[in-house]
């Protein structure tokens, strides 16, 4: 990474050599708090410390401090200075999730991704599901069925599984498939201006919310299968 | 965020002022990026147009075009100045993944999100699966078989389902699941200091693979479901 940026005859006006000196501190600020086992609360050195322990300008690591500041990784407190702080691990994942940024074959694995995720909520859904958890999931299939456009009924899509992620009860996870969702959207959207229509599976979402009543996790799995079953249909 | 960071009386000698302005700057220029619908390749502004643009010094420009370098979405090309890439999805993930930092509550989400990526695998381990595979998983169970310690069964257990995210082939997910698996290694010690023994499902490892060889999605997601059982018997 560091000798990539660092290109022999690179003719640009950019600060070349510093911004490889910033990779350099980064990386090795990052070895150094794992290697001393920090924890959240735990302070680091200061900015003029760390630069002298490291020969460096202060500028450079201001910049790499910069970065774990970014990450959520350290923040600076009240007459405490920096302190290890607990990241927000999908936060910087966020600002990546570009699907224009993205080629398309990061777009078709993120996708694959969301296929994955889906078929394996299934367990988690069956151990959390509440009675008001049904009549939400009730309220969106009766919307679609009244749908008056391809928007709307794209909308209840949407709402349909982002309502399963939120059952899930797990944070991470219903944070990340948002995440996924415009290079998901971008995958569709696509696919929708190939064909004019967005492939259908045999199971429907009233069909999984029967399931989700009345049935078991390995027949929501096979029924979800059906569900998504055009989109598993291109995999090759 | 930024407001957070700017907390009034804040004593502490860390420039706040200029922290808080690197993470506007930032913020600013992600939403320039995206409002432009700029794609890799394309250049964005020098780092002193964007200086005289917001009305703010060229050392936050620099931070904050220095934490886009890290994502990996600008680089420095030659002869062209900055120009927008296409991220590594997972490199900052990388970065934030350590257990260390995380509390038991984000630890714990993670390490559903594995048990959901494990069942939802299925139909892609059946599409993509293929005769070098089978024999990898093979020489892996023997392995088992003839292990003599926990270290080398536990050992064996992460070439198993490594081998399975390989099999799946999406690289991506290959990926995801080598950051978590520290996370998750760091519960299962915790188990293991628990009960001195890892919890073990009622299929093992070489009945996963028989039914890779003979039978259908459906029968290994039920039998990944047995395998991992006792995981999935402590969520509540």
């Amino acid at each position: 990474m560091i000798d990539k940026k660092n290109e022999p005859g690179d003719t640009s006006l950019q600060p070349l050599e510093k911004i490889s000196m910033t990779d350099r501190v980064e990386s090795r600020l990052g070895e150094y708090f794992k290697s001393q086992g920090l924890v959240p609360g735990d302070p680091i050195p200061k900015e003029l410390e760390i630069a002298e322990a490291l020969g460096v300008s202060r500028n450079v690591v201001r910049e790499a401090l910069s970065r774990f500041k970014m990450l959520g990784m350290i923040e600076t407190k009240k007459r405490r200075g920096m302190v290890m702080t607990q990241p927000d691990i999908l936060n910087s994942l966020e600002r990546v999730l570009d699907p224009y940024l993205l080629d398309s074959h990061a777009r078709k694995e993120i996708f694959e991704l969301r296929l994955v995720l889906e078929m394996g909520l299934s367990h988690l859904l069956f151990a959390r599901i509440r009675k008001e958890h049904i009549a939400e999931l009730e309220e969106i299939v009766q919307r679609e069925l009244n749908a008056k456009s391809v928007k709307e009924r794209v909308q209840c899509d949407i709402d349909f599984h982002a309502t399963l992620y939120k059952i899930a009860g797990n944070d991470i996870l219903r944070r990340f498939q948002k995440l996924l969702l415009p290079v998901f959207d971008y995958e569709l959207s696509y696919e929708l201006k190939l064909k004019d229509k967005v492939s259908q599976g045999k199971v429907t979402h009233q069909g999984l919310l029967r399931i989700l009543q009345t049935g078991t996790p390995q027949e929501f799995e096979s029924a979800m299968y059906e569900h998504l079953k055009p989109h598993f249909d291109t995999i090759s």
